[in-house]
């Protein structure tokens, strides 16, 4: 038996634009060591751990860029996909719950976080943050998937559509981080679902198991104008000092939305480092409004992606947010230099990971080996100039042909590695009619 | 030999989920004979045709629809696909039009025109209108690749990028009507660029032509705030004023863009029945601002959708540019009820094509047989309660499997049936490094 060789491992990539941290690298690609990075760079480099791996890839012609992170998603709700639409936001809400009532239970929501987290997989999303009923479903799916997750206990006011008791919920969300603390695939979160459906008493409960058990936290935040004004009426504050108040925010918490900030409340949220998941296509169809990004950038605050639920979408497409995230504020602003490409790609990659506490998001020697391949044989790929500016302003879900996650394949060739995705959507076919029917009759 | 049947058609399409006039049909086709449609049903109502069809084409699990139609378009533009990014406007269109000057000719156009025309039929674009330089490049494409274009002499003052004096711009656009009249796939086209770079006496000119030929027009029109304050200080009158006065609009012009409206000017373009190619992703992008599309719809005005070219995308994606007018105006407005669904997908088919003068848009007898089939086995195409919802809010580039223009296939399985398309990419790919050369050393 040969001694170890210090270039040991277990796969190599090469022959890709490689989207490095210093800037592309044309003809390069990584090598991989117990789900991490060892080493990022031209083929050149990467010589001797080829010569050491177990594994080697040739990705010419392909682009290797880190995962996408998507930071507010709710994946079990793909069951109501396109179910209720052009209707204003309440009377949008109202038939969702209907529809969510009458469906949801362990079963079917683990069918809705099946389906939804793999269409975040199939795009390229390594890393979801995800809020919704039977946090366990989406929690099995992930380590089914191979994919990362953060979600846990979700709260409301009330009985829930899970038929629990509030009473219960704080011990709920405390069994589920203790389920899953040793799953390396899934992180532990809190979410409550917003001020205007989780009282101060609940929310104050929250952020007390958020300090004992280091849990990350999840809630809507200035979503919509009627939030803020809700907020000033019950609290006597707006949104996010009320979120303060109630000790709920920190560097723990991501605040999804953030469409509606009155005065001062930008700087509550860079005071506490807490992070603003951006959802530009939700908070476009639902006419929520155009999120102040480019303020927030430049107050400091960090920025991350969020698809929401494809009943605000009707998909889950990260790259689409992507784009706008880009896009959608130099219109708003009329200033074309407004939210840089490369700021863009980081919300979508970086800051995210930071907001969940992943050692990801980046190719370099040292993170978790999260990344993805993408085809450039598309006509909107020629010619290629910039990998960033690509990616930003021109790529696709479809154009995402191969994710690891820690090191290890999950999509291959545009297929699921570890579930039969064609199953999950003839379940779900069969489901269609009975979810169709929860709204008839209902007013509309 | 047998009598001719009522029922003998070219070809026959069946099981498809059919996007017609009157609603969806789950499990319904189309019969196609001479280039139109000549029936649309439920696959029991077709099966007589089916009988007597040449060909019959099982287009079970796929969603048959109208081939869209992108009524702003520079397609040659895609030779500098992502060279110039992060600039203000100014900035920005010097650099492209060094570019543009250094390396446009008929031969490179052609490979742009290819390219371009490519990447918008392989999305399920089978009618353009595009603006550009050397004119026959585009058409000469379309008629290659086999879909409809509308195209014709590009207007500017000064000597053109085609190295053309203005004195024969007049005689070459008239040129290229009679060209191309007898070519069914090539709509005639007048291209002036805009009232700032275009003078009055040159677009009486033009619209004098268009009189006479009775070709089509196209002009971007209140684009950005600074266009309107030229318009104001040279003519005294709002870009609408001005063109109504040089006798440019009618129904035979597309307006594109029309983001920054003055008092009157949206009930010029109603009077005259123009059109107004809305294009938001160029429009996001280059900071032009978010055109006033649901005070368009109210007051009758027609609007359509364009791409734009990709150096203002950077790419050409009709299903982003359909999701933007389906989305943006309900996020600017802050109303989810503004720009239905339906009035989004007209406006990217129907509309379309009665502004360019064309028998397509809509699946029924009588129409020509442009027409497009989606795969639905994608996660975001599950449940799918309805067609138009699924088109605008989550179906996507890469769901389009084959296009039919004019009862011909001319994209199969995601390829293009007459074109080497990737002979074009390579060599574009050789063209790059002398395209990105350009810029070197010029300001930035």
């Amino acid at each position: 038996m040969s001694e170890a060789n210090e270039f040991d491992c277990d796969l190599v990539l090469h022959g890709a634009r490689v989207v490095a941290p210093a800037g592309d690298v044309d003809g390069g690609g990584i090598a991989v060591r117990d789900g991490r990075i060892v080493s990022v760079g031209p083929d050149a480099e990467l010589a001797a751990w080829r010569s050491g791996a177990n594994e080697v890839v040739d990705a010419s012609g392909q682009l290797l860029a880190p995962g996408l992170v998507n930071t507010h998603c709710h994946a079990g709700d793909s069951l109501f996909r396109g179910l209720v639409e052009n209707l204003s936001l309440e009377a949008w809400l109202e038939k969702v719950w209907i529809a969510e009532s009458a469906i949801l239970d362990p079963h079917t929501t683990s069918l809705g976080a099946q389906l939804g987290l793999a269409e975040n997989l199939l795009a390229g999303v390594t890393s979801v943050f995800d809020m919704f009923w039977f946090p366990d479903t989406a929690a099995e799916a992930a380590r089914q998937l191979g994919m990362r997750v953060a979600t846990g206990g979700l709260f409301f006011d009330g009985v829930g559509i899970d038929g629990k008791e509030q009473a219960v919920r704080l011990d709920e969300a405390r069994a589920f981080c203790e389920t899953w603390r040793d799953e390396p695939l899934v992180t532990p979160s809190l979410n409550p679902h917003a001020t205007y459906t989780v009282g101060p008493q609940q929310l104050e409960g929250v952020a007390r198991l958020a300090e004992e058990t280091g849990a990350l936290v999840t809630v809507h935040a200035a979503e919509t104008r009627q939030e803020q004004s809700t907020a000033r009426e019950r609290f006597d504050a707006t949104v996010l000092q009320h979120l303060e108040a109630v000790g709920l925010l920190g560097p723990q918490t991501v605040l999804a939305h953030c469409v509606h900030l009155e005065p001062g409340d930008l700087e509550i949220i860079r005071a506490t480092d807490s992070t603003v998941a951006h959802n530009p296509v939700s908070n476009l169809k639902l006419g929520s409004g155009i999120a102040p990004v480019p303020e927030m950038l430049d107050a400091g605050v960090r920025v991350t992606l969020g698809t929401d639920g494809p009943i605000s979408g009707n998909d889950m497409d990260p790259w689409l947010g992507l784009r706008l995230a880009a896009i959608l504020h130099k219109g708003r602003t009329m200033n074309p230099t407004t939210v840089s490409a490369r700021q863009a790609f980081d919300m979508a990659t970086v800051r995210g990971a930071e907001a969940m506490r992943l050692d990801t998001g980046v190719l370099e020697a040292g993170r978790l080996a999260d990344f993805i391949l993408l085809d450039l044989d598309g006509p909107h790929a020629t010619p290629l100039f910039d990998a960033v500016h690509h990616l930003v302003f021109a790529a696709g879900r479809a154009d995402v042909r191969d994710v690891y996650v820690g090191g290890r394949r999950v999509v291959e060739n545009r297929r699921l590695v570890h579930l039969d995705l064609d199953a999950v959507r003839e379940e779900i076919g069969r489901l269609a009619p009975r979810i169709a029917a929860t709204l008839e009759g209902a007013a509309g």
